[in-house]
């Protein structure tokens, strides 16, 4: 049996005049997008772009919620009373399904944006309210989370659908949390390193942790990244290095199947 | 065969912490809410709230779309190339379908709120772009259009379902037209001439003019406003003296059943 | 020598079509406003107006910074840089200053707005960001700060001029913080009781708390509500009740005269 | 006497993550920097980091008030109560004169944003709405104004200091209007087509127009752009030019002493 994985991005992160990071050539990397909706990032207009783009590379699109917060791009923590955060994702779920109907897309799953990822990782109300958004609005759409996380453990209380996600250009701690940016390598510029992990999540369910130790990340859906030209560079690698080791890239339709 | 009509209201207008109009008094007296989305008024929280306040009194909701301007209330005309707009009213659409899913109703129709109805009903441009976003996103919605105006020729280019809409406490002038708000008497006061005008409307298909001759105004559903405690009892007044009449006062889709 | 006190209160939260709260009401009650700039609530007009008002009325203006919030009416938590947060409030404190020109006012304090009230006082970076935007934009203004509260130290340490505030209508705990809202009895509904707290505070610098002890709450301000009749009511029996017992109700710059 | 003349570009359309046009590399070519205010474009971040760089680079700056449309930045024509622009240009102004005390500079002149600068060129009402925000807030600003537009009216009208203000790399018409856009040419990617443009401006105060007559364009400022690679080579190429044919390039208080 061939071994197949997901690779998904933040996409349609540009809002008015603005441009940022590099939707066109990640496009043609990833199999999923996590598409902004006008919250933190985002409008009608991007959001439209970016659904005909999916459909011209076989891209599959899902909901990237983030916080009402332009200023701060959705990267500040916000402490909101959790039905109030349950309808700003029902909200944004249901903005994404109408531009996607430009192309005949089916809106495919949901991943929390920036601080609210970070926070839903954590919250159990935060993690639960997006499900019952989800259970509401879409429940057919596959919620994206960090594998370990209280999104997890939203996602199976909830009965929703569940993608747990790996990061190629992150290293891990040995507890199993993304080592924190602010020490030295934690995020990977070589390509090789990043694909040697992506080939270790896939294979063994596993990666090698800071600390030198083996931790347990078994995943379907690994995210990379476009903010930086080298991101891309290391994305591009992973995609190739991924197919020429003979593992699949597929959509996360197809993942899930 | 009974004679009917519909009763439509501009809804939800509150956001955040505000509160406007008398939602709750006018959802007794109409049958179909136009719903504020989150542009140029109302949120996440105010959609939800009205549409599970819509299934208890049995009322049909649609999106009120409206400029992006809330420092304006959407009462500014604002010159947007038309596929902008487009994308802008199909976003409005989504969100509140999602909302909707709260109380398991279906979107029924789409007006445009303030300025945009106003710039749409004399622009072709705006007109079809409107129609256009309804035709992608939700082709069933029904497309609210004063009578005579730009909306109502797009709903007919496009193939669209039509309701032309009248207003209870409006003059009219010879051409069609409302008389504007500065000319004294055009908004009534009193419930009994507003009711006079709308059992006309049903009954003839006309009203009588400032200038006091005989204008068509067919329609299928009639404006009530709810911005002053005298306007909920003058479309109070309406809705008793239509049934007392003998007149049906239905829902939107019951009307164009 | 006679007593005397300042009264405040917060004003102008209406936004755009939206209005809230009593403002002409308070603002006969009121010695000095703190006026909403934009960003958890107001907007360029009504701040206008509110400083229209002020002059007419006597009352000192003072700039009422919240976060960038409008859905939230700036009562969530964010968590923001400090850096981000001081320029947030350098922006609002320039904002007011341009209004108040329509009336010929100064702009004479300042006085956080919810949430960055909250976390402002056990905050201490936060405290330190707030004082710094005074000190860079206008070092004139005095910082209104609950007594007691990490804005209290900052505005010392910043050699910032210092207005430690009280409540009339909140009960307060014996470790002099707030009682918390959802304690029964927390909020005054009755003007006698929020008179006795003030006339207490003003004439002995402490209240007794809601366990019966005595606590220090030395101030220079207090502050009253307008979100209900009730509390406006009860803060105009304060002014009444300082007055008749021959204490003096002045502005902020008379205060710290 | 040495012939002299400013040089200005809009600066700081950045917001929250986003960044746009070619601020630092622009910063080292012009004399005086639009600053946008948080409205079209801009928070109070990218304000405080140009007001430091202006600073460093001996560069003086003017408040770039625009339109409330992020979504749009500021390109779309809104049509306002003149009241209600007038406040909201107020509320800029002092937005800007917060965020340039980090540097200790004074403010030293107002340009109008995209569509409210096109709709002001033209439109009495607005024109005369931004000169008395200039009236009220700050009198001492000039008010920078295409040459023979309404804005220059109404500075003359109400006493303000005017530049007029011509474009490096854009064609006239032989009435005096820039050619649109779409005309094929209108916009020169050549450095020395406008280094010429503006040699004649400076030296008589003309311009040779698309149909090839001589056209009067006697102005204070030129304005360069910085949206494209080409704009900031061509705006270069111009600074260079100007100086090396013995003009001085000096801020606008240079300019207007």
């Amino acid at each position: 049996m061939t071994l197949k994985i997901n690779l998904n991005a933040d996409i349609a992160e540009g809002f008015g005049a603005y441009d940022i990071g590099n939707d066109a050539a990640l496009m043609t990397i990833i199999k999923s997008a996590n598409v902004a909706c006008g919250f933190h990032a985002g409008d009608a207009n991007t959001m439209q772009r970016l659904v005909m783009l999916a459909k011209q590379e076989g891209v599959s699109i899902g909901v990237h919620p983030g916080f009402n917060d332009l200023w701060g791009f959705g990267r500040r923590n916000i402490d909101m009373d959790p039905r109030d955060l349950e309808h700003m994702v029902a909200y944004q779920i249901g903005a994404l399904q109408a531009m996607a109907r430009y192309a005949g897309l089916p809106v495919t799953h949901l991943k929390p944006h920036g601080a609210l990822n970070n926070m839903a990782a954590v919250r159990e109300d935060y993690a639960l309210a997006i499900g019952r958004a989800i259970q509401v609005v879409a429940p057919e759409l596959v919620y994206v989370a960090l594998a370990g996380s209280q999104m997890e453990a939203a996602a199976l209380k909830l009965g929703l659908k569940l993608a747990r996600e790996g990061f190629a250009d992150r290293q891990y701690e040995e507890d199993g949390n993304l080592t924190p940016r602010k020490i030295k390598g934690s995020v990977y510029k070589d390509g090789d390193t990043a694909l040697a992990q992506c080939l270790s999540m896939v294979r063994q369910g596993t990666v090698v942790s800071r600390q030198g130790t083996t931790v347990k990340v078994a995943v379907e859906t690994i995210c990379v990244h476009g903010d930086e030209p080298t991101a891309v560079a290391v994305a591009g690698h992973v995609r190739k290095g991924l197919e020429a080791a003979g593992i699949a890239v597929v959509t996360l339709p197809e993942m899930m199947a």
